[in-house]
């Protein structure tokens, strides 16, 4: 299992008319979130389209608990709980400063080949750093 | 059941550096969808706030299956399977104007009483205008 | 001088805390307001992206007289006074149902051929349908 | 003179098709970076609008010279040229990591009493926190 963490201050672009952070707007936040935790291991989400693959979302879950607020600092945990096959998988937590729990998400990604737009394997490089987290 | 249709032109500002409408954006599309379908029997989300209640979402479900374009005019299905109680879910789907489903989802949302911050029934007007839909 | 207009109904995504329309997402509405300008003489800007040019924007300017609110049913006014060459130049006004002027923004775009990423001249099929309305 | 710099990665979401930021989200890059002006001198904009007084823009000026991308780590230098009255005049520069100049704005804001929904003038423990910085 591979666990990072990222913090993000809520902007006030991100509130709606209700006070609290549009519901919308927290898969911007889950993307933040696996961007920082591929960054954890020294890769970014930019070399890989670089290098010809992207990772289009195939499903999106979130379950809203508690509001997050304006210029509230969220902690949102990123897990990944099973290597990347053809598809990888993210579990997101939010937190906000005093511990509470507001939201928990799901997302599921493909790798394709931006050559053929067709799914492919996912790229070494990434499942060599993940790797050492899975080992017992 | 309840079903109606609306149309979203795509905006420029909706895409992203894939081409593609962003993974995040449909949350927003589904808004409009729902806004729309309570419109068409004479209601609006509107209404209900000024009236003292809010609906903020409790879930939401989104499965990608292809991508939408800059500038497709989508069609948007709203189904309300349910006569809604304290809560109310909405299913979507998404077509582009060759007739492609694009997108599925599914969103929860719960009536909330402004005044006390506490979930109450749905508004009576809403419940009137739908049940029509739900006898036989 | 040519004039058209557009109707563009506020999103809840659109709002922030203050219970306005977001500031920011003006330059959203001018561009649906430019891309239906377009539209209304049987162009559209994905045409032009697709023969190869885009339209970055050069600059940017709003003056927020009236906020705009949820569900406002906005008519964007979109002018162009002057016929493009290597920029075009656009002006928007934003009115809400009650007439009330809310708010008055300018944008200039350069034609960018996509080939070879430097500036160009207005492509001859825009050139033409807006000639007519330049003329005594 | 008041001065402050912070960062803003760029966000996928923040991207369009194009391939660049899309000029509607510098809007939010500014509120961005006028907050963590404030929070610099040990204020927030949230304390603001919780004691009474709220900022909306009353106008927003950019000025667009090259391109922000995906994954960028931007430096926004945020300028106070003059002491705010009713009104708060802030200038902003965008610069990405390798010094490049992207971005020049500007924008004007209004305090409002939101009792009576009045300009009012500013905070006094802004105007505190800032006489130092314009005192020779």
């Amino acid at each position: 299992m591979f666990v990072s963490e990222c913090n993000i201050r809520v902007r006030y672009s991100e509130t709606d008319q209700m006070g609290y952070v549009y519901y919308g707007n927290y898969a911007q936040y889950f993307e933040v979130a696996r961007t920082e935790a591929l960054r954890q291991v020294d890769l970014t989400y930019k070399m890989f389209e670089e290098a010809g693959t992207m990772m289009p979302v195939l499903s999106l879950l979130c379950k809203f608990k508690k509001p997050a607020k304006y210029d509230d600092l969220l902690t949102i945990k990123t897990i990944i709980r099973v290597l990347p096959s053809v598809k990888m998988a993210f579990e997101y937590e939010v937190h906000n400063a005093a511990g509470e729990l507001l939201n928990e998400g799901e997302t599921v990604l493909v790798f394709i080949n931006m050559k053929n737009n067709r799914p492919t394997a996912c790229p070494p490089n990434l499942l060599e750093k993940l790797k050492p987290f899975f080992e017992q």
